[in-house]
C-alpha cells in the first residue's frame, strides 16, 4: 500500500504569528492521520518569507518514504500564486523525485464546507 | 434597532479569477441576511490589487444606513495585514464616520470551526 504524504501549502508571512492557524491544521491532521487508513505524514510548506519551501518539504517526505504526496493549497482564491507558481515548484518536485506520485489540490477557499464554515463564523460576529 | 453591515475584507490579488470564493461568501451571507433578525447589508473590500477599498465599501454601507459595520477578515493568519494595515484602514474610517460604530472580528482562519472544514478537506484530498 502506498504512503500518501499531506503538505499543506501557505503563502508564507514577514510575522510568525501568522503561522499558527498552519500549525494547528497541521496538527489536527496529524491527530487523525497518526493511525488507521488515512494514515500518513502531514507537513508545511510556503511559497514565500517563511520556511520549508515546497521542494524541502516534499524532500522530507519523500526521506520519510512517501510514494504518493497530495499538496493542498491553504488559500482563499486560486490567482497566480496557485495558478503559476505553485504548478511551476510541483514541477520542479516531479523533476526531483521521479518515482513519487505528486498530485495537487485545489485551493480549500473554493470547498462549500469550507465556505460555509467561513459564513457561519462570519454570522457569529454580527 | 441598528442597522448593522457587514463587510468581508481581503486581500486582492491580479487574476479576477482570485476573487471568486470571496463573490460566492458574499452571496450566501446576503442569502442569509436578506430577512429575519440577521438582517444587513453585506458589501466585499480589499486591501490592494481589486476594489473597492475598505472606506469605498464603508461608506456605501453608511449610505445604506448602517450605523453599526464589523469588518471581517477573511485571511488564514493575522501578520501585518491584520495586525497594522487593518487597523489603520479602519481608523481612517472611523475618522470619516464618527457617528457609525465600526467594529473589527479575528481573522477567521483563527476560528476552530473553519480549521476543521479546511481539515476534514484535506483529507478528502488524500
Amino acid at each position: 500500500m502506498a504512503t500518501h504524504g499531506l503538505v499543506l501549502f501557505g503563502h508564507g508571512a514577514r510575522d510568525v504569528r501568522w503561522r499558527e492557524p498552519f500549525e494547528r491544521l497541521a496538527e489536527k491532521l496529524e491527530a487523525v492521520r497518526a493511525t488507521g487508513d488515512a494514515a500518513g505524514p502531514v507537513t508545511l510548506a510556503f511559497l514565500e518569507l517563511m520556511k520549508p519551501d515546497l521542494p524541502t518539504a516534499v524532500g522530507g517526505l519523500v526521506v520519510q518514504g512517501c510514494d504518493v504526496i497530495t499538496v493542498v493549497p491553504v488559500f482563499f482564491g486560486q490567482g497566480g500564486h496557485i495558478r503559476k507558481d505553485l504548478p511551476d515548484a510541483i514541477e520542479r518536485c516531479r523533476a526531483l523525485h521521479a518515482g513519487v506520485e505528486i498530485r495537487c489540490a485545489v485551493a480549500v477557499g473554493e470547498d462549500e464546507a469550507v465556505l460555509d464554515a467561513v459564513a457561519q463564523y462570519c454570522l457569529r460576529q454580527v
